[in-house]
Formats: structure tokens, C-alpha cells, sequence
């Protein structure tokens, strides 16, 4: 057998002794486990536990630093602005969600807008904080520059995720949680190891002309040579890729224009690491606009209809945004959560580096 | 000379004058008239003047309520709730952003949610409104359902644009205004004029199959047997559609859900004009982040970068969103709006038949 299957909570016991090891402390390391774990339970394995090694490197480099607190630089009633310190992205940006929350509760709206931060796994679980208080959740952060302006060579924005959840009776909730390049850097590395060709529309080589050839595209990013992924819509006007484009632009704006952080080309990724990024949370309450109830009520409806849809020739099923992770959350909580080879093989090896005991897989 | 150029105060008078005829009032004929030659202006064609027509045709059918005002339902300081009772979207909305600066004025950040209006025209204009007071503007509607979820074969949502504002020093103010459909329908109608194959990735038909054929299309999509435009992204998963569609969900919730109007396959056009549908607006002002002038200064930094990124083999220009319809309007003070024969002629036909006279081409 390859990979394996794990309890979500010995999973996370593991990542927290991991984080702990590394230096942080409390909350910092559990949230830290719980937001990674997160992702594998959703299914978006890319930003789970696979992304521990890089934590342990970003955190022996120095970019991302245990046991620090972000600084609040700017606060209104419904507002406020975090120096993260480069303090780690995960802890920092519940504690900057939940703080977002409570001011939403008092005064109906709140937003945060985070500079010096680091990477915070999925967008998706901070907007999900609003959801039991009957809120609506926002959350955007920037990344690297790997993203490739329509009619351009150059990469000038990252993937630039953005995810909005709302809540809703009877059905999941709608948790749209997207990244606003066609693709992320992960899959063109999944395409060059699996030996395929890039599918047409995903990136362009350092002419700025569509490129299959993932090889030489992930050597040209890595040196910063040219090319890079395209925006959601892929390249040129035909199919829209400017709207992807100004989307990424809208997350950098939100995140790091806002806050005074870094953002386009001087947001680089370190060795084996993440660089330092922005973030943007926001929570807005329902009953701004009317009884929370009828509200979750017509979303049910809305979502029910999506769910129900009539599936193309071919197709068996049609989903709405949060549908697929939350069926996966479901099925994990049952049968734990699935690793794969590599990913469970650089868990033991990280046990090993660090001496902690790792988790036991399901039998 | 087929089409002709039209001073813009000229074109918004004529306008003006066709709305007052159809029973608009003061403001909400000259509004009307603003907004639809400013999409003129902007290079925007199918939402401008091109639409009159169906203007005309909405008022006589009742569809849009001249002399109408929209019903306050729910007001809290940083929000409203606004059944439009069927009156014209473009005064109706351009009212409801003023009123949503006011509040974000006070407060610091307000949106609106509007049901049982009509066609607004461009959503950038209201997104707009939002820049003389240094506040990000924000706008969407949704629109008749046409658009079809990933795998499925039926629409359940419109091509529900969305538009974001921010301004800058030293350059045009970035706005975002993008429908998020893959394209809207009149794309598809010139290629069926100009009798050209679509591109793949911008709709399927009836059985969910990605097609190439307009005719076919648009006679399924007006009876309604099935298939429909794509959504941001493209059929299928392999190049994110599922983004687009989870955005279009996204804008049916702010504009509809939140304020109990009509969503999903319930907004339906009407024979020759646009059905009832529902908007959203909001106001955030950039004081509630950092001196507003040290986010403009770092906007227009950001957006000259873009500006000057070099292009790509065989391009000439990289943009940001709004350059392009930016440069357009400053043609156009200079040149004149320029219309097509068929949109002159359809104006030259209007004139006629409520007897009103025309503006003069410019020479």
C-alpha cells in the first residue's frame, strides 16, 4: 500500500507536536494544524499537510516566525490593519477572522486587511468562520507572481485566491473558493511528473505565446526568465482572460494595497518555502438586508435546484461551490483522511528529522 | 458613411428626450440617458445606445415603470434593502449608490441590495461613483438565466456582471466591470451575423455538449429547450469553469438572495427587452485601511507597472482594467461617440416614430 488513511485528529495532533517542535506556541501551533488539515479533509490536498515540509523550511529560513504576534497598525469600528511581523499566516489570520467577526457583530460589517503575513492555507475555512453567526465571509490572500497579465510575457500577480461563503438551510453552504489564474503552480507540476502535455490555456512561455511544455515553463518561473500561468479565461480576449486577470489585480489591491504590504512582482517565493504575503478578510451580516432565516431559506432553495440540476450527456452530477469538499469532509469523517504516498512518506520523514511519534494509519 | 459620430452631450439630450416621451421624469430620463451614452463612451457598445430600443420596448410592456420610485423595505445605518417596483434600473440604481456613499460617508463602508428592478446598463458606472469620495465602489446585477453550471445542460444563472472601482493617482482608476459568463449573448448574435463558427469553450447546447453552432443556440436558449452560455472558464473542469459559475451563484446571492428577489431560472427576458432583475451596490472608503492618498500612490504605481509591462510577441500594449474604456472616452470628448449603421439607424427609426428630432453627426 502507497499512501494511507488517518484520523483527522491524530493527523492534527501530529502537525501540532510538528509546529510546536518548530517553535510555536498554544493556538499558534494547533491553529496552524487544524487550518492544514482542513484542506486534506476538503479534498484540496495541494494546500494541506503536503505543505508541511514547506512550513518547516519557511520556518528554519525565517519567513515565517513562531511565536510572534501581528501588530495592529490602523482600527476603526469596522476596521482594522495587521503588520503580520511575518508572524505564520494560519494562527494569524483566524485570530484576524475572528476579530472581523466580532466587530461584524457589533456594527454589522468589518474587514481586515493584513501586511507581512505568510501563507494561510485555505482561503475557504476562514470565510466558513462566519457561517454560525449567520454572516457572510470573505477572504483573499496574494502569492508569489507566477500569474501572466493578458497580452503579456512577464508573471505580475500570484494565484491570488478569493472565497466568499454564505450560509443556507438544508443544503452545504455555498463556499466559493477559487484561485483566480486558470490554474495553480501544483497542477503544472502534477502535468510534468505525470509526463502530459500542458492542457492549451493554461500558461505562456517567456515570449508571452501559449506554451504545452510544463518543463521548461516551471524552469523559466523558477529563475524568474519569463512566462508564467495565465488568468482565469486563459490568454487573450477570445475567452475572457482579462476578467481572471482583473480579478487577481482586485485580490492585490484588497490585500496588499490596502494594508501597505508587498504586492505584483515584489512577492517572490523563497527556497522550498513560501514568501511573505497579504491576506483580506471580511464578514458582512445577513440581517443587514433581512431576517437571516428567509435568507438561509431561499440559499436552500437556490442550492437544491444547482444540486438537482440535470447533468450534461456524460455527466452524473452537478455541484454547486462547496458541494464536493463538503461530501469529502463527510466521507473522511467516516473513513479518515486519505495521504498519498509522497505525501505520507514526507510526514515520516519529518517525524523522523524532528523525533515525534507519528500518527498510526487506519487499519 | 454607414455610421456616424454624435456629440455626447448631443447623444444624452436625444436620449433624454425619447425617455421623457416614453413618460420619465426629470431625473430619471436624464439619468437613463447618462448612463446608457456613457457605456458609449466607454467603448461598451452593447450596453449603450444600442439598447434604446429595447428600452421602448420594456416601458411599453409595462416591464419598466416610468415614474416609478422604489420602495425603502429595510434601512439600517451601513445598509438598505429596496424593492425597485418595477422602475427603471439605471435612475433607480444610480439613486442607490448615491445613497450608499452617503451611508458609507457616515459609517465607513454601505451596500444595497435591490430586487424587482430592470436592466441598469453598465455596472462599472455605479462602481464609479464611488471614486470622487476615495471609497471603492462596487456593483452587480444579475440578468435573464443563460449561463450553464459545470456539467450541467440547462441555464440556471445570468452572464450577472460585477463590477469594483478603485482609485489611483496618476492613472485611470482601476475598474473592474466583467460579466461573469464566458461571454454575453451578443457575442454570440454577431457571430451568427457575421456567420462565423463560435469558439469553442463559449457555450454548449441543449445535451450540455460544447457547440459551435449560434443559430441553433440562440433558437434553444430563446424557447428555452436547453444548452447556454459558459461560465468564466469554460465546459468541464480542466480549465476552471466551475470559478465562473461559482462568481455567477455569487452575484445571484448579493443581488437576489439578500434582498428577496427573483434568482436562478426565474429571471427571464421578455420578447424584445430585458426582464426584472436585482443589483447590488457597496461603498467602502479606503480611510477605513491607510491614508487614502498612500493607497492611490501605491494604485498608481501598481497599474503603471501593468501599464508598461512589455508585451508579448505579436502584442503591442498590456492594459488594466479600465485603460481601455478610459483611453476610449478620451477619443470620444475629442471625435465624438461613434455609432454603428445599425445603432444610428435604430435611433433615426425611434425618432421617427415618437417624433422627436435628431441629433446632429458631426462632420
Amino acid at each position: 500500500m502507497d499512501g494511507c488513511r488517518l484520523e483527522r485528529r491524530e493527523l492534527e495532533a501530529f502537525c501540532t507536536r510538528v509546529f510546536e517542535a518548530m517553535g510555536a506556541v498554544g493556538a499558534e501551533a494547533s491553529d496552524a494544524a487544524e487550518i492544514l488539515v482542513a484542506a486534506d479533509a476538503a479534498g484540496i490536498e495541494s494546500h494541506g499537510v503536503a505543505r508541511l515540509r514547506r512550513y518547516v523550511n519557511g520556518i528554519k529560513a525565517g519567513i515565517m516566525v513562531p511565536n510572534v504576534e501581528g501588530t495592529v497598525v490602523h482600527s476603526t469600528p469596522l476596521s482594522l490593519v495587521i503588520d503580520g511581523n511575518g508572524a505564520m499566516g494560519l494562527h494569524l489570520s483566524k485570530k484576524t477572522m475572528a476579530d472581523v467577526i466580532q466587530r461584524a457583530e457589533s456594527h454589522g460589517a468589518a474587514f481586515a486587511s493584513v501586511r507581512d503575513s505568510n501563507h494561510f492555507g485555505i482561503a475557504g475555512y476562514y470565510a466558513k468562520m462566519a457561517l454560525p453567526k449567520d454572516m457572510i465571509g470573505i477572504a483573499m490572500t496574494n502569492t508569489a507572481a507566477l500569474g501572466v497579465p493578458t497580452f503579456a510575457k512577464d508573471a505580475y500577480f500570484g494565484t491570488n485566491p478569493l472565497a466568499v461563503a454564505v450560509p443556507a438551510h438544508r443544503e452545504a453552504p455555498f463556499v466559493l473558493d477559487m484561485s483566480t489564474t486558470v490554474v495553480t503552480r501544483g497542477k503544472i507540476e502534477t502535468y510534468l511528473r505525470e509526463g502530459r502535455l500542458l492542457p492549451e490555456q493554461w500558461a505562456v512561455d517567456k515570449r508571452g505565446i501559449p506554451t504545452q511544455d510544463s518543463e521548461k515553463l516551471l524552469a523559466d518561473m523558477l529563475y524568474q526568465l519569463g512566462g508564467g500561468i495565465l488568468p482565469l479565461g486563459g490568454s487573450g480576449e477570445l475567452t475572457s482572460g482579462y476578467k481572471g486577470y482583473g480579478l487577481a489585480v482586485m485580490v492585490d489591491i484588497f490585500t496588499a494595497v490596502l494594508s501597505g504590504g508587498l504586492f505584483g512582482r515584489d512577492v517572490v517565493d523563497a527556497e522550498g518555502t513560501s514568501g511573505r504575503v497579504a491576506h483580506f478578510f471580511g464578514a458582512v451580516r445577513l440581517d443587514l438586508f433581512r431576517d437571516p432565516e428567509a435568507i438561509k431559506e431561499d440559499m436552500g432553495a437556490m442550492l437544491e435546484a444547482l444540486r438537482t440540476a440535470e447533468p450534461a450527456v456524460g455527466e452524473s452530477q452537478v455541484y454547486y461551490a462547496g458541494l464536493k469538499e463538503h461530501l469529502h469532509e463527510q466521507a473522511c469523517a467516516e473513513q479518515g483522511i486519505p495521504l498519498s504516498g509522497p505525501v505520507w512518506r514526507s510526514l515520516q520523514a519529518i517525524g523522523e528529522e524532528l523525533n515525534l511519534p507519528l500518527p498510526q494509519p487506519k487499519v
